[in-house]
């Protein structure tokens, strides 16, 4: 059985996950549907009740059913490298291929559609706060009056994207800023606008998720850090992340996050206050590990690999097989 | 409770449905998400661990928990008639306004992660045959070597897109056509073609679903027809669609394929050959319905009403509720 990986060439991160099952003997594909069609090529026939389906890739075939898992870190879009490339392409080459590779038994991470579904800022405010993760107070607002408002009852906000990476090409991240004490917000009618209680906080926590393992990591902010630089992204600071205990609270809000969300994988940020509390502020259901990693020493990549290469279904969320009914999707 | 009806302005289709909503006292709410922000506007806030939200269009305010379902009808793109119109203005509105739907009790007319799973062809046929429908032999190929092989076996072929409608503006539907005899496939190494075996019709079979009620229609194929004319949407034909009792193999076909699918409305396309048997050609989860009603006079818009309106959940594929955990998308 073989694990499939869709991302494009340039992919350190894979390259590690790739190594971890390298090492362990299991069989890997590694493919960017943007060389679908060419490099990458696929069938699937339909004849008397069942489907056959094939994937070429690098010289090697593999059986659509003989695929394990699909780990879906960074694809670029279906037949962009194409010599003639057209929308038109991309849409059947997509639907080609994750309409064969959604109809096997593979495991995801994540599933496409549990994917899109969790990066809805709204959603996930929801779902966390139906989880018992801290949500520190929200507005989203086309509504200026409203902003007004909320900015009355919580003086001291944040505003950041509804959606999250800007989509100019490459995508470029959109950083969270604080809101001056004098903003009039008559600007909200012209866009959804995401205000939020500014958490003084004194670390940025980052914790991922591979199945039910936790990877909790932690960057203090230094005491003369300018409290105007939010977003741990775009801050400087000469501190690491390093490991920590995931709070055992935070830790089941988040399993049940995950299985609520079917996710398999989830890089949660919180912000921790200074009386400890970690405080949501999003989960990226595609979160990059690698810095993270190569920081703490967390085995995430190792954890990554054992999750792809799990022969049968583990107890994780996220985790159960696709196949038949077990697959199962909850509302939100 | 309100139904909230998101389609374009002119929508006929929409003009039927709302007219039976009206005369039944169902309090509605339509709007389109082209005007958010401007005419349609939005407000939620997440404090103290809930979450409470507004939708406000045509002079109109509606609580988001006040909503019993959501009819997606024919949206436009959010944003889209906004004074600037923006990728990042569409992308942030469209994340608010259906990142809070999701998270809402309300039942959908379909559900977008089921609406976009179940526009996938590939998936489409796996799922007909494991619910029992029959399915022309089919091949969905980069490989010419694979078509020539298939040709052989089948040589009385159509081609049809993998993915449905050319998307362009307006989208443009791709007919189906038939495969000369002489063909060599070389081409289809440039791009995924989907070879089917022709079925020799006596007639086309439109079969609408709403919840678990079915609405069969069928219009003959006039004996000196064209075979060339393979599909009914380009045909030319005197003949109208006129209601047909479903084969009861086919209305559990149907009802299972809904259910895995998660569609509380699909139209299913069927090709009716010499021997009276219902060959599946596609499930359309957005597929018209007002040209059937018309010519057949069916009541299809007034089905579409009453599963919008309905206070609790009926047993129909589709139709649970999706607040808590009682809406499961089963997976493929």
């Amino acid at each position: 059985m073989t694990v499939l990986i869709l991302t494009c060439e340039q992919d350190v991160t894979a390259d590690m996950v790739v190594a971890e099952l390298d090492g362990n003997g299991v069989p890997v594909v590694r493919l960017d549907p943007a060389d679908l069609p060419g490099p990458v090529a696929l069938s699937g026939e339909y004849v008397r009740g069942g489907f056959h389906g094939h994937l070429s890739a690098g010289g090697r075939l593999v059986s659509m059913s003989g695929l394990r898992s699909v780990w879906v870190r960074r694809p670029g879009a279906p037949a962009s490298n194409a010599a003639e490339p057209s929308d038109w392409l991309t849409e059947e080459s997509a639907q080609a291929l994750y309409g064969m590779l959604r109809s096997t038994d593979a495991r995801w991470m994540n599933h496409p559609d549990a994917a899109r579904r969790a990066r809805h800022k709204p959603w996930q405010l929801s779902l966390a706060q139906r989880c018992g993760l801290p949500v520190p107070a929200t507005l989203i607002t086309t509504f200026p009056q409203a902003a007004r408002d909320f900015a009355d009852r919580f003086p001291d906000l944040v505003v950041k994207p509804v959606s999250g990476a800007h989509p100019q090409e490459p995508p470029r991240a959109v950083p969270t800023s604080r809101v001056a004490p004098d903003t009039d917000f008559a600007a909200v009618a012209f866009g959804p606008t995401l205000l939020q209680r500014r958490v003084v906080k004194r670390a940025d926590i980052r914790l991922t998720c591979v199945g039910d393992q936790l990877f909790a990591a932690r960057k203090p902010v230094a005491p003369d850090a300018d409290p105007d630089e939010v977003d741990v992204r775009f801050a400087t600071s000469d501190a690491l992340w390093q490991p920590v205990d995931t709070p055992s609270s935070v830790a089941a809000g988040v399993r049940s996050y995950l299985r609520e969300a079917r996710l398999a994988f989830g890089a949660f940020d919180f912000a921790e206050d200074a009386e400890g509390m970690w405080w949501f502020l999003e989960c990226n259901q595609s979160g990059q590990f690698g810095f993270v990693q190569i920081e703490s020493g967390q085995r995430i990549a190792a954890a990554v690999a054992d999750w792809l290469a799990a022969p049968v279904a583990p107890t994780a969320p996220g985790a159960l097989p696709n196949g038949g009914r077990a697959w199962a999707m909850e509302g939100h």
